[in-house]
């Protein structure tokens, strides 16, 4: 589902790495077209890698379509280049709500963290 | 500043709209490209175009260079067409750290709500 | 409901202003023991008046019991004296979620301003 | 400092339990007190537990005040008694801002996560 049909994930450049038992692993090489005006990667850029690993890790472990009710991103350091990854981990998952967070990284270093509410529809 | 070079901005297709006193006001034509897997709006695109109003909006009141620390979206409504608008509001700007609201509408309605913390650079 | 039963709301001293026909507002007199190690209201004497705010004005306005299945809080000034009230204001009531916002007041300034997801129970 | 004045975690009965190298754990023995109207520990009690494992391990960890800034709370699971800790973990500190996340569990059983950021102050 999530991932073929999506348009806006493929524009962003996101590939998915590796299903977990608690979530998903995504990843995406930074280029020219993520930067903004202080030519580091756009926190909506971020924002998408870490909603692409939720979304997917969440409807695998579900089994049911599901879409972002809420998402909190902090960012923890800039980047201008290199590879993303996202990493989410499904903390609770309810008949009618998911809860996760996701960890974003370059390379070694974690930029970013995320915590999510995920409703399931149906 | 932000307006001109940001390359990500202009891949999604932002468009500024108007300065207010305490925000600014930021639109995007939805597209194809702007879908995720359901056929809606990505809450990716949202993302950024509320991050756009904030940032746009913070910069131009503090008059100096600003960055994300964190941000919060709700979505209040899926959207697969239209226009989108999103209205930021500054809430207390001090020396290092601005806070702000954000509202997305599509039409007269109100599709998503964010909350973010903006640090002032230098 | 709500009101009534809650012996931690009343621990803090919160009480009932008004019901509004899209939330509610609440208040709550600030006393010593409402304060933190620095002599200003702890963050968390803020998010219990919000919560209560919150809560209270869903419930009425859903007729169903609810919970608060997540909230964000960010502070804009501390405080050591005074009346606080939090005013909410309902976004979008679904059939199973709740989005609502507030504000905190300490007199005419704003001193919070909160975003939250309420679960419809039942 | 945090510890000692602390008014409100007194009256809230949070204890300290631990010091780590990335943060620290607090407790709470879940009373009559903390219990809301539908008879579970109150989201504001959760919170208060868990800023003040945040709060005390980011003072130790910069050696400086600090102040919450803000602060994202999920809830996983209602409880209505038994002991609850919260564990914080710095993800990453700067000069002006920290940002960290805790988990808050009932015995084995997680019941909240929390992302925050705190401001350095001086």
């Amino acid at each position: 589902m999530a991932l073929q049909g999506n348009r806006f994930h493929k524009s962003v450049g996101i590939e998915f790495v590796e299903l977990h038992e608690d979530g998903a692993t995504m990843r995406l090489e930074v280029a020219e077209g993520h930067l903004n005006g202080a030519g580091v990667v756009h926190g909506g850029v971020t924002f998408t890698l870490a909603d692409s690993a939720l979304g997917y890790g969440i409807y695998k472990f579900v089994g049911k379509p599901c879409t972002t009710a809420e998402m909190k991103i902090n960012y923890l350091k800039p980047v201008s280049s290199g590879v993303l990854t996202a990493r989410s981990y499904i903390l609770r998952a309810g008949r009618r709500l998911v809860v996760a967070r996701a960890e974003v990284c370059c390379g070694d270093e974690r930029i970013a963290e995320v915590l999510s509410t995920f409703a399931i529809l149906g």
